[in-house]
């Protein structure tokens, strides 16, 4: 899943068509693929000719074709305030996660589990139980992006994130019975992450 | 300067009033402000009555209200897919610097400074060759919001930019030039990061 997920539930969403290419492992990523792409990194998404990259703009792109943005600049700021509040909590689990440094990683660990994670997970759920939605009170790519990464969160804090947040697992559901959606996580590939 | 420098950069470019409260120290914002912001976090912006945080999402709503976002969906994911490259490297160089574990951040400097810095500089620095600029061959806010971010990024990896990349230093001198900015830039408080 990892952050090729949100492009394949946007594109679920718009209902299209798409190839979904995957790399078996690390070291085939590693030694093949990763020279080719921009700053080394994946996912890629090609639309004809053309090579994009970054999943939260291609979700924000994706999801302003698909009518999911705001209607005004006052409500694209809501949405994007969200997103860039889930970036940072994103890039502190992201790091921890990855960090190889065995000693230093036990170090940070309660910090990052028992305050950082749940503040902002609270924050979401509380958000969600006041709002419906992640912004503005109505569905927007957010409430997808967000949906969509759940599982990749939760992979890597050893934690299901839906148990603990009863509003963020309504959300959950009702974007994953969204047609386009409910039909792609029913037939996606079963991975752990 | 900080995360609240952007801001500054896009208000003074718009050449719109503003009052700039900084906060001495950090003693003084984690026991006095931290509580009462948003995810304990600063810079916030108030306008009128409301408050909005996370500077990314200002920049891109005031420099929409300045004209300088893209002039349609495809421009603006030119525009974000830079400003979520620059997002990651800023990750991981803020990541870096506040580590307070010494023995972790001496054993990470090297890959840090010497490849992931440098890769993420080298390719702005050879677009900003090639269009002039940081996406779309003109001035977007993302070209103010790299510009005015550069000192603190400057003053975390202990290197100055501009000094190495000649395409850089050549739009921040082009950005510093623009009249709002100019009068900011030599108003401002003189402060290191």
């Amino acid at each position: 899943m990892g952050l090729g997920e949100p492009i394949r539930f946007m594109l679920s969403y718009m209902e299209k068509e798409f190839e979904d290419l995957r790399i078996d492992s690390y070291m085939e990523f590693a030694t093949k693929y990763k020279p080719k792409m921009p700053f080394g990194k994946m996912p890629v998404l090609e639309i004809g000719e053309d090579r994009f990259f970054q999943s939260i703009a291609l979700c924000r792109y994706l999801g302003k074709q698909a009518k999911l943005g705001g209607e005004n600049l006052r409500e694209d700021l809501e949405i994007d305030i969200f997103i860039e509040s889930l970036s940072d909590v994103r890039a502190t689990v992201w790091t921890y996660f990855y960090n190889r440094d065995e000693e230093n990683k036990a170090k940070i660990k309660p910090k990052i589990m028992n305050e950082i994670v749940p503040m902002y997970f609270s924050k979401f759920d509380e958000t969600i139980r006041d709002k419906g939605f992640v912004a503005n009170e109505k569905l927007s790519w957010a409430d997808i992006y967000f949906v969509s990464i759940l599982g990749y969160f939760g992979y890597m804090i050893k934690e299901d994130i839906c148990k603990k947040y009863e509003n963020i697992k309504d959300l959950r559901d009702r974007v994953h019975s969204i047609p386009g959606i409910k039909q792609w996580v029913e037939t996606r590939p079963k991975t752990s992450w």
